[in-house]
């Protein structure tokens, strides 16, 4: 059984940026998820999709041992659709088109096998879809959301309600200041951990990230990229590398857990950000991502003389 | 003899933010920077002010043994002055009114003593300034400069060929961009660093930085500080962290020193933008500086499973 169960968007993704565009390519937040948690523990999606999706998506998807019996597909329905553009401040998605198409009327329903999930992932959908998944479960050991602009602007009590019942937050800078109005993105962290959730993930897109845990800070630079070429799914990918470390490491109440995991997401995330769509993903590796990992941490890492003599002493 | 000489402005300024005012208080990139690197090093300053200096200013910097034998004094003149804005993004400063007063003349003059110093800070003046007092020097270890938006525009050539000739080049982000018409960070550190610094700091603000050094990068998040009163001389007391820290490591060719630099950076950063002008700066103790760089320490650091079990193996 799969230690992870996601609920989030299947879309056909048009983008442009200043690298290029692609074309109703593999995107949605519930497949950058999963296709990068899949490196570290097996994942159920829980999604919609219409008759036009394309095979080789499925086909592809389930080659990485994602289990997709939780994906309705709606007759002669059309799937979602996402039309983007990034420029040169590649940090700023701008949606030119939004088509829900089938996402509109989606009605999550999970199987007995999705109850019993240790790890759930609530990706960006409507709050109260997000609830409607959470209350069907059996009590998952970690329950996790993310959200957007557009629910913070239009359902804010749903979202605030959800929150209380979340151990963990993956915000980004804008929304964190948007929810909590508090223009310290530090001040905004303790707010929304008020509100909740035992750990909140402030994302940063190519500064990094911030994790609240036990009232405390830890502050992450992104990995360095110098070809960003498609930040699109940058921050799925950042939750599902988190939430897949999380479940392989099955501690997730240590610190040190956690920040281990917030530099699997940055990875992953890093990895993303250099091709299009999905493409990055599909050719990565176990040992390509260790490798990163390594080089994240050797980064990280300051010697300190004073703490190295204590060792040696 | 002190190890560091530094050549700036010292300024009177009156800054505005959303936390308050100040009003003609004690400012310029060379007092931050000298009582920033004086907490690790010996300080010479050699600027210039104006006979309404206050005394009480003068006596202050004297008390934390900075050498101001270098600072002229002139008669019947004005000291610089310098009236800012913040606003919510206190990312960003709003310079509303520029009187440059005696520095608008200044010629920088070396006593003996200032050409053997070992560490030499260029802050943000005129970059032929810059350069002549580079010039007088008699071949220090490091020579590390920063600049500005208003040098980059006026006078990219003197700055370009300054940087042939600095070891360590301090630079936001925004500058870096301008000067090397490069929008990707990492790409623009690396256009900067085949201009002739060794090593190129690039200063993000509540980012942190970012640290190129023999092709490689390293990347540090800032110290979460939750209540930033007034951001006004950050960078410089950034650069005054990191110098003054290689100063008394005196290695100047380690990558490991330089991460420790740009940690104490931070530190020293994260003090001053806590209260107005050099406030926090007045009551810092070098016991309380040790105490934040081991948080900081402690909050960068990430224990790999991996790593851990090779140390007790």
């Amino acid at each position: 059984m799969a230690s992870i169960l996601v609920v989030g968007s299947i879309a056909l993704d048009s983008v442009k940026t200043p690298k290029g565009s692609s074309q109703e390519a593999l995107g949605g937040s519930a497949v950058y998820f999963s296709l990068s948690a899949g490196f570290f523990a097996g994942v159920s999606v829980v999604g919609v999709i219409g008759e036009d999706f394309p095979q080789t998506h499925r086909k592809f998807l389930e080659s990485r041992q994602i289990d997709l019996t939780g994906l309705e597909v709606v007759r002669g329905g059309k799937t979602f659709r996402w039309v983007g553009e990034f420029g040169k401040d590649l940090n700023q998605a701008h949606t030119l088109e939004t088509h829900l198409n089938v996402i509109e009327h989606f009605q999550p329903k999970l199987q007995p096998h999705h109850k019993e999930t240790k790890v759930l992932f609530l990706a960006n959908i409507d709050p109260d879809l997000q609830w409607e998944v959470l209350s069907q479960m059996s009590g998952p050991e970690i329950v996790a959301c993310d959200t957007m602009n557009f629910w913070i602007h239009s359902k804010p009590a749903a979202l605030k309600e959800l929150l209380a019942h979340v151990h963990l937050f993956f915000v980004n800078e804008e929304e964190a200041r948007l929810l909590t109005k508090e223009e310290n993105i530090f001040k905004a962290g303790r707010v929304l951990s008020e509100w909740g959730p035992e750990v909140v993930v402030i994302k940063k897109g190519e500064h990094g990230a911030l994790l609240l845990a036990e009232g405390r800070y830890y502050a992450f630079p992104a990995f360095p990229v110098e070809n960003v070429v498609d930040p699109t799914g940058a921050g799925d990918t950042f939750a599902g590398g988190f939430l897949g470390y999380l479940a392989s490491d099955g501690n997730f109440k240590d610190a040190q857990s956690w920040k281990r995991a917030a530099v699997h997401g940055s990875v992953m995330a890093s990895f993303t950000v250099e091709d299009f769509s999905t493409r990055r993903l599909e050719k990565l590796s176990s040992s390509l991502i260790e490798n990163r990992y390594q080089k994240f941490l050797e980064l990280l890492r300051v010697e300190d003389p004073a703490q190295i003599l204590q060792i040696t002493v």
